[in-house]
């Protein structure tokens, strides 16, 4: 295939791009300079060797020093006793903007309804062991507020409450407060959100 | 003015109504039946002598009977202890799909920001008569979650504290939880509902 | 059923109206003073009075003198030689402001791809009857770009050619012209409206 | 900057690309393959050995033999005597979907309404050659039907009309049909492509 239309089915693999903007990539990188193409092409490549994993939260990050650790799980001012649990990297950047100052840990998916095997889906294991060597004294399930992300919050509970998967180690173990969504009106809540928010009424 | 387009001008000032649907109205209307016309000019004329707003909660409501109480005021069995305090009519109608089985206040409006003369605005004085004469055991500030709506609950939680304004009686006052709404993604929600439900965690 | 319930369900047929919005209109007149709501009904009531279908071109008008014609039909200075030959009234409204002078000439629907009998669509035989009496030099078919705009132009084509149709009258027939409308470009044209502006390039 | 960050900001300048957006497409290249990646890499780098920009249309193409020529100007059964010109790339791709068997010149750009230079936003000069050499029967501006799109139309037609500026030879200019597009109603059509369609009416 020629490299038009072989990246043309590169970037229709990317998150959310269909057949037309694809072909709009290529054009955009056809009219731009050589110097351009290069340095994307060059970044591309080097995202395999500047970037690492972070051992603890399982971030990816970029690798500034020899540490091992994601700024964030580096970072000596971050609150250790809160461990917020996410899907997937993009949440941390979101729950970043609010003032939460504590730490993460990246599941890397959510299981699906269906799932026989949970472990396959997220990083159950990893996160037993992260629990028992780091003991927050709370561990948050920042799950999305979807049938899948209740399914996988309630799978992670059980297991995080069994004290022979933790070391013996016992955590508070908290979820997000569900209820009417900063500026949603009453009269377009759907019944589930009225009857959380009255369940958490306060 | 023609009926047509007198018809056209009345049928604009109908909520989310532009010119355009209103024409269409008006073109419906011309080419539905004599009877079907007759129907609904009969019952907008009778909106007026067979409803009647409650005398106890303010909604609006068919007159079946001699009642001045609506249909769920007059219920027996709904639950006394608690009032649902909310902006307009179609809010009871969308709580009454969850399983809230206590009463209502209808607030018949909701507080500007800039609002000099709150009372104006909204029902405060036949809340705080209601308050007196009901006496609940909670008061639940069903406003919506935005910024108005929180001026507005503000301003009644400050009133509803005063002794001297509900005859001696101090109901627990409580608001909706914030928090994610079902079906959000936690990815997408914005910093203040992340921290809302961060702090609502449970 | 209340009038409440009543009235809802009959907005609920009106073009384009859904449950909610249409619980909303009920509230909107229900907060409505009783004089909005006795003009409603009043002006609703005298559609049926007040209001004629013009004999020549089948739109609906009010009646302001004993006129059986529409003020455009009754227009001396309207271009008598051109008749546009559109589906339904609102079509007029939108052809007014355009610059176009002639006359018009309303089906009152559109024909369905497998309807049998077409005649009981449209306004075939009042056509017809139209063209042989008003001979205009031009009958222009104002269909939408649509597959049943089109099938419904073709039918009417074959019928206004037929001489025995016309009382022996051959006016010319067009069609309004396709390609690119106001405002599109043409990297997101579909195939048909780039061949048919191919087709009408001048 | 770190490669996250900097190719972050690389493809929030893609076509359409917002941060959240570019920063997704980072998030799916660092927890794909290696070779995924690597192949990305390599076939943007390519595009600038490999591909040409062809000497005739000034499209875009994949060099598979030493042709300077793209596979439409190459092809021998195009029909030669159109020539067909957009403003870029995408709109051949688009018009390539419709049966038009002719070739195509590609400006490049659209003229800004204010632009003092007309031939800097556009490939006027190499049209003009074009034209004087190819001596096709019939040019066919295929411009958006966009306020820029029609300014950039008259440019080219004034300049192309003038004899000594294709070397003697006076090609017929046509212009894209405009009209009602395939698919569009009559009550929702702007006036202005009511005028249009009624001035190409047939």
């Amino acid at each position: 295939m020629s490299p038009i239309d072989r990246l043309t089915s590169l970037f229709e693999k990317f998150p959310g791009i269909g057949p037309r903007q694809a072909r709009r990539f290529v054009q955009y990188l056809l009219t731009s300079s050589p110097a351009l193409r290069q340095d994307i092409s060059e970044q591309i490549r080097s995202l395999g060797t500047q970037t690492a994993q972070c051992k603890k939260c399982y971030r990816w990050f970029t690798k500034e020093s020899k540490s091992v650790l994601c700024p964030i799980c580096g970072d000596e001012h971050r609150e250790k006793s809160l461990l917020f649990v996410v899907e997937k990297d993009a949440d941390i950047d979101n729950v970043e903007r609010s003032n939460y100052k504590g730490l993460y840990f990246v599941l890397g998916g959510i299981i699906p309804l269906a799932a026989e095997e949970p472990e396959k889906h997220i990083r159950l294991r990893e996160l037993l062991r992260c629990a028992e060597e780091a003991r927050p004294a709370e561990i948050i399930l920042g799950l999305s507020a979807t049938t899948e992300g209740d399914h996988t919050r309630e799978i992670i509970q059980e297991k995080l409450r069994l004290p022979a998967q933790t070391g013996g180690f016992s955590p508070k173990i908290s979820s997000l407060g569900r209820g009417l969504s900063t500026g949603s009106e009453l009269e377009y809540a759907d019944p589930d959100t009225i009857e959380q928010a009255f369940g958490n009424r306060h």
